[in-house]
């Protein structure tokens, strides 16, 4: 048996090495024996696949439909993509043999769909009534990663990509933004995690958008994440993959298209921004187990009986609990849920069960409240949405107490040396992004939608400036 | 816009062609660039989805806990295995270059996944109290195959791999039959297909499995397809990836294995089972669109206005329903949703809406009921029963008649010319079925569990027999 139960690397001490013992001691997952592909174990497996019920139930909510594009792209045809649009151009997984055979035109297992999509649409799509496609997959990609860590940047992760086309320009700009809000809403109803949104800058925007629309974590080290993107890319990829149809006015259009992509990192920013020195604090709505009952003195008859009362009768109201009956210690119990961040133990021993007084424990903060055996359904679930909402506003006031006003480069860099955003003033040009890129290792995030200027000089160059823009580094 | 309208190939003429255009013409697929690697349309995709659907609610019923393993195994892993078990040996997409560099340990893309299991087991198991693992994942693999026909043989596929742990050999034994009750169930039960399961011979059973077990389903064309198998290793994978537990009597010991999968080749079978020659009859319980509204004179405003109250009742009683508003003729709209096999149509038109007595047409056997409205959500449900129970007796009698008991080699040859099944006595040489595979391309299926021998002859050889087999020409 794995000793799951050791102590981890306090965050303060080292972060990052925090980071990794979280992802192992909680059994998120394991390294395989090719490097940056990592094994999603159940635990962590799970936690992914709460988090696409609750997506692909929007999505489905919204008419998106789902497909399934073949794994690998012919090199021409990726290259095709490749010299049409410089900057985004990832380091791929090539197949050459199939079977024993030299494959003439090599196959790149795909980094991103993009161009199966256009493929596809330029065969399916001829008449506005074929519009709008607003498709989505579930799949795996390979990015040929040189440094790699687990949920943040692997060679393969998770994701899901959507990649739609309209009819008209104003249905797509919409639906760049309609997807960014389903993703903010994840955060704030589902993840409880706050994302700053905004447009990206030209320099951060991906390669061949008009637009860039990006929602970022702030994680406990001061760092940010950017935790999903949505694009909005007008009729270029259109009309260079001749995707066409006959219009109401039966004339030959292009039509518009956005895509828009969220991945397993949101697992890594469920740890980093939740986080403690005790190991995970999962969310009620994506843990794997909500409530976790531990019997104490477990040889005296009753205890065990009542445990199980306890577990039926929340089971029955539709919680996800597991009762731990291994020969385990109680105490080593406790460490071990909270390792994988449960949000709620329940304790079931001879002198509660006497006093039908059971006492739980959150995860989030520790704190002890107590129940009856009758009110226990209603405790928990009460309990469960109070931990959601706590672990929400915890997050939202470590992100306020983090975004700091700049007037000036030197107050930038006290924020580059303390963590957490930069709200600054910048002029638009890309040489004061790039030069605060090298100064202070940081970039701009995003501009928040909420434009109110509070200077009119740029905090780099001095010169006019009318944009907003939260400066972090990042992962 | 396509031409979605078109009529197919009759089965009767050339069953193959038909085939591929019910797959084409009901949207189920696309070809991509890449031979083998289809597109699954949202249509085709989200028969799966429902597959999976009742298949993963029915394992985690059962404790199967879902992960997700790399794509990629070295290759000096993969032939590790491949040393030690001869026979499956499929060819391979093998990746060569990573980034810009040459891979040193090329890297195999899954074609099965029991490597990565058994590595990951290694590492995970040590006690009895990690035992049982019982573990699965929904994933693609990959087989570079020379012949691919959609759904049926793919270089990339579709599926779900269980493997198991287990402490003792009768749970791993015990554990096999489960998962094959669970296939035959969601044949019985979702599928509408009557499967005939039994234990594979050895010259059919999978390379290193002690006993493998299958479903196979019989084809229209009266060829049969394997459709789902299960398979237990005793414990000499286990042996040989050096897993090994510390038992209950404080001793080390070796687990046992088991593993079980299906994939979209039930998709192929409900094609081939359950079409016709008016395109897909899909059972209700996978059906995207259970039930259409078509309206007739749809320009009478009290016609859509209806349509669309039809559609919010059927809705909110948790029908998979669409409403068809689309410019095309009412004509044009039956044959499409009969192309892809929505189980009921439901016609509005103003002399149905005057009467408050709606035609519901039902897709498997084209016969008319009737219903007001205050009846509609009882009569439709009823009917999505009904409809179920006749489509599977359907397959069932279609099995029944295409089953026969042959005494020799000359009858075994009928059934070869005709199609279906041969139950035939059969000595237990491999001889004997490599000649029967050689004069009549038929292969043993399986041997059911019901083994109630009716002869003493071998059908083939003529000596003695008491082994009943299902011979058949299969896909």
């Amino acid at each position: 048996m794995e000793n799951k139960n050791e102590s981890i690397t306090p965050r303060d001490v080292d972060f990052a090495k925090w980071y990794t013992d979280v992802c192992k001691k909680a059994e998120l997952m394991d390294y395989s024996s090719v490097k940056g592909f990592i094994i999603y174990r159940p635990y962590g497996y799970r936690i992914w696949e709460l988090i696409q019920e609750k997506l692909d139930a929007k999505f489905k909510s919204l008419g998106v439909e789902n497909v399934y594009m073949p794994l690998v792209i012919p090199e021409s045809l990726f290259n095709k993509e490749k010299e049409h649009v410089e900057g985004f151009a990832p380091e791929t997984l090539i197949a050459t043999i199939g079977g024993k055979d030299e494959i003439e035109d090599h196959l790149i297992v795909r980094p991103t769909s993009e161009v199966l999509f256009c493929e596809h649409y330029a065969k399916i799509i001829s008449s506005y009534r074929d519009l709008p496609k607003i498709y989505n997959q579930w799949c795996s990609v390979v990015r040929w990663e040189k440094t790699t860590r687990p949920f943040l940047r692997g060679s393969e992760f998770l994701w899901q990509e959507g990649h739609t086309m309209f009819e008209r320009e104003d249905e797509a700009r919409h639906n760049a933004l309609e997807m960014l809000e389903v993703y903010d809403k994840l955060g704030r109803d589902v993840l409880a995690i706050p994302f700053s949104k905004g447009i990206k800058t030209n320099k951060e925007k991906f390669a061949g958008a008009e637009e860039t629309y990006g929602i970022e974590a702030l994680m406990h080290d001061g760092k940010a994440l950017q935790a999903g993107t949505t694009h909005y890319f007008g009729d270029k990829f259109a009309k260079f993959f001749n995707i066409s149809y006959l219009g109401r006015d039966n004339k030959l259009a292009t039509p518009y298209q956005t895509s828009w992509g969220v991945s397993t990192r949101l697992i890594g920013a469920l740890i980093m921004v939740h986080g403690d020195d005790n190991g995970l604090v999962l969310p009620p709505l994506v843990a794997p187990i909500q409530v976790v009952i531990v019997p104490i003195m477990m040889k005296k008859p009753e205890v065990l009986k009542k445990a199980h009362e306890l577990l039926k009768i929340l089971k029955e109201a539709g919680i996800r609990v597991k009762l731990d009956e291994s020969d385990h210690t109680p105490g080593w119990k406790y460490s071990e849920y909270e390792m994988k961040g449960v949000p709620l133990r329940v304790e079931v021993g001879p002198r509660d069960i006497e006093k039908d007084c059971y006492v739980l424990v959150k995860r989030n903060d520790g704190k002890k409240e107590s129940s009856s055996e009758k009110d226990l359904v209603n405790n928990v679930e009460g309990l469960l949405r109070l931990i959601h909402q706590e672990m929400y506003q915890k997050a939202h006031q470590f992100l306020n107490s983090h975004i700091k006003e700049v007037r000036n480069y030197e107050e930038l860099k006290e924020v580059a040396d303390h963590g957490g955003y930069a709200k600054a003033m910048w002029c638009g040009d890309v040489n004061c992004e790039n030069k605060i890129k090298e100064d202070y290792q940081m970039t701009a995030r995003c501009l928040p939608f909420d434009q109110h200027a509070y200077d009119d000089k740029c905090v780099c160059c001095g010169k006019k400036a009318n944009k907003v823009v939260l400066f972090a580094k990042a992962y």
